[in-house]
């Protein structure tokens, strides 16, 4: 597995389980797969080389972030290595503008967007025209967890994209969200399927805050959902875990983003599932049968712990957090820094209220600060909240949710 | 952890949720918990020095097995390292004899028993005007899995005790058993309790074979069990998971055997209770608050995978078992040993014989045999079933479960 972030160490820990020797390519000898046991190779998932020795000493070759360059991937998979996901299925997932078109293309709604060219702010306020203001901007690669990603006015629009390459960037129609859904499902080589229960998210600043599973949505649009996402997993030939985010808007549901790996949107299958999405992960690339993806429970929630504003460490505070009956708290072994993912919590319960109360309460004691209790949903920022501009380019040590 | 069997293997991915850097003391480095990259040491339970190095490097020193022996543990202690459980209590389950004594001494219902001096053949031709034959002949210390552990005839007992060393062996009166139960418990320094709900296993040939979760017995008599395992973990100060096993007769329940670590009868927490064994027995020995034991199924199952005679190893038969939908395998990554205790699977279900049914099939699979339906309960196995006089005496990385 390319990157050993905290999917990867999820990963691990699923791969215990079935006997299956996990070698993560790290970038630290502190990244959380690593913490956790994974045997690891140091190296980049840039260099061809590193790459390389890691999948002549395996039989596939996965990954736990998109950061990985296509040159990378397809001379891998000319070399005769096995690539699961592969290089033209990574394409897509690497490139939010490829993504959107392809989608479309295949005939999947998705909110109308554009590529931006050598002259990106004569084209923002043609399709302001069409969209009105705002409307949103997106790096095409290299963004996560809002970063990369900007909803901006007439006045802002400028200053976003001062500086950027020609043709980095993408402009879309501003969507006013009802809710925010993922698909998580797996797809083996033989083209078997499985998915997990439709969760709602519920995002702050870009950043998935919490979620609860099944999302409490009409049977119909469950389907829908769940069917979207095979069409999509089928179409391109996604093989392993597959998170599909949608929006739902007064006029249905569009496609939102794509992952081709373990997602922070399928955190809740390790307890409320059958199979956890990383059992299902390496089950599909290893040619194993897929888990049953079933809920043995009523009703989950997860709630993210992110770093602190004031910079304090949640690990100093699992004891409090862990006064919580019913809380399953799953710490990254990261350092604290305010906003970065350090951890989740999940609960189950018999409704997903319930479940969420459990969650919140045992995450805000992590926190250390009193939370929020009720996050809105569709706030709009599952486009990302607020402009971030000046967001460092991420490592791809940091690219894994 | 002192060993680095299944048991420390287990607790290191319980280790990793909670962000807890967990080492073990390893003889081999392939062995189990080494295998799923817990930071290891290789090193004797027996050598002072290589106890002595891990305890120095860690909070809080614990064992995943019972071969420690008493003056390296009780050194330990004297030199100022946190070790739980403690001397006191270890010492009690790691001499049979002396666990009998302790606890018909407390008023707990024990078989009756007796300690083997110089003449053993004569002793136990007297115990056995009282008690009738068969009798049962048990090492003091050492046995596992029905080894050391003899039903023996008039004929027999005096071979079974051939060339043993004056007070090795105790001999007990042979319980005609109805049930084996066992209850598996935490307890924290603070005398904190919870317990998981009593389970019924299934042994052949003295090994642990399979079990069913909570037992199918009447509610006064799993609250009586729960009730006198607590009152033991009270009575001995046990810190961590202890597990008591019970006989139940026709007289009323009996205690067989106690051990304090995770136990092979607490695997199915994993899956079917809020808080697994092994998280558990994490956060009483770290002080942290204990977590909840419920159930979240109505009923589970464990069944273990053993290597099948005919030496094949069942992770070739990986996918086979994998199809059995709801199934939960878990492989130790210990080399296939006719006998050995190699994984096990567990179900969650609606009722207990459904739950039973999926493991089953899918150990089945594991084994590569067609297996025995139904294995009969109250065999009178618990005790030990066959004689084995010629049982190797144990390596430490073996007794684990």
């Amino acid at each position: 597995m390319v990157g050993a972030g905290q999917l990867a160490r999820m990963t691990h820990q699923a791969a215990i389980d079935l006997g299956v020797r996990l070698e993560v390519l790290a970038d630290h000898e502190g990244d959380p797969a690593v913490q956790a046991g994974a045997n690891r190779a140091i190296g980049s998932a840039h260099s061809i080389e590193d790459v390389r020795d890691l999948a002549t000493r395996n039989d596939v070759l996965t990954f736990d972030h998109e950061g990985v360059p296509q040159e990378v991937v397809q001379t891998l998979e000319a070399e005769g290595f096995l690539v699961l996901p592969g290089s033209a299925a990574l394409r897509i997932v690497q490139d939010k503008l490829l993504a959107r078109q392809v989608l479309r293309n295949s005939g999947f709604a998705v909110p109308d967007f554009i590529g931006l060219g050598p002259d990106p702010e004569r084209q923002v306020r043609a399709m302001a025209e069409r969209w009105g203001w705002p409307l949103v901007l997106k790096a095409r690669s290299g963004g996560y967890d809002g970063r990369g990603v900007a909803i901006v006015g007439e006045d802002d629009a400028a200053s976003v994209l001062k500086g950027s390459a020609t043709g980095t960037w993408m402009a879309e129609e501003y969507v006013d969200i009802d809710r925010e859904l993922a698909v998580v499902g797996v797809r083996s080589a033989a083209g078997d399927w499985a998915s997990y229960p439709v969760v709602e998210t519920r995002q702050v600043d870009g950043i998935c805050r919490e979620l609860v599973m099944p999302a409490p949505i009409a049977d119909a649009l469950a389907s829908e959902a769940a069917a979207t996402a095979k069409a999509v997993a089928d179409g391109i030939n996604a093989i392993g875990i597959i998170a599909v985010e949608f929006f739902t808007t007064g006029n249905g549901m569009v496609i939102n983003e794509l992952a081709l790996r373990p997602h922070n949107s399928g955190h809740a299958t390790i307890e409320a599932c059958v199979t956890s999405q990383f059992e299902n992960h390496l089950r599909a690339i290893l040619g194993l049968p897929l888990g049953a993806t079933e809920m043995v429970a009523a009703a989950a929630a997860m709630v993210n712990v992110l770093g602190p504003a004031d910079g304090s460490d949640p690990r100093t505070r699992l004891g409090n957090a862990l006064t919580v009956r019913g809380a399953r708290v799953h710490l990254y072994g990261k350092a604290a820094v305010p906003g970065r993912k350090l951890g989740h919590v999940t609960a189950l319960g018999s409704d997903q209220d319930s479940a969420l109360a459990v969650a919140r309460r045992s995450a805000a004691l992590l926190d250390g600060v009193v939370r929020k209790d009720d996050i809105g949903r569709g706030s709009a920022c599952g486009q990302g909240e607020g402009v971030r501009p000046e967001a460092p380019v991420p490592g791809i040590g940091d690219l894994t949710d």
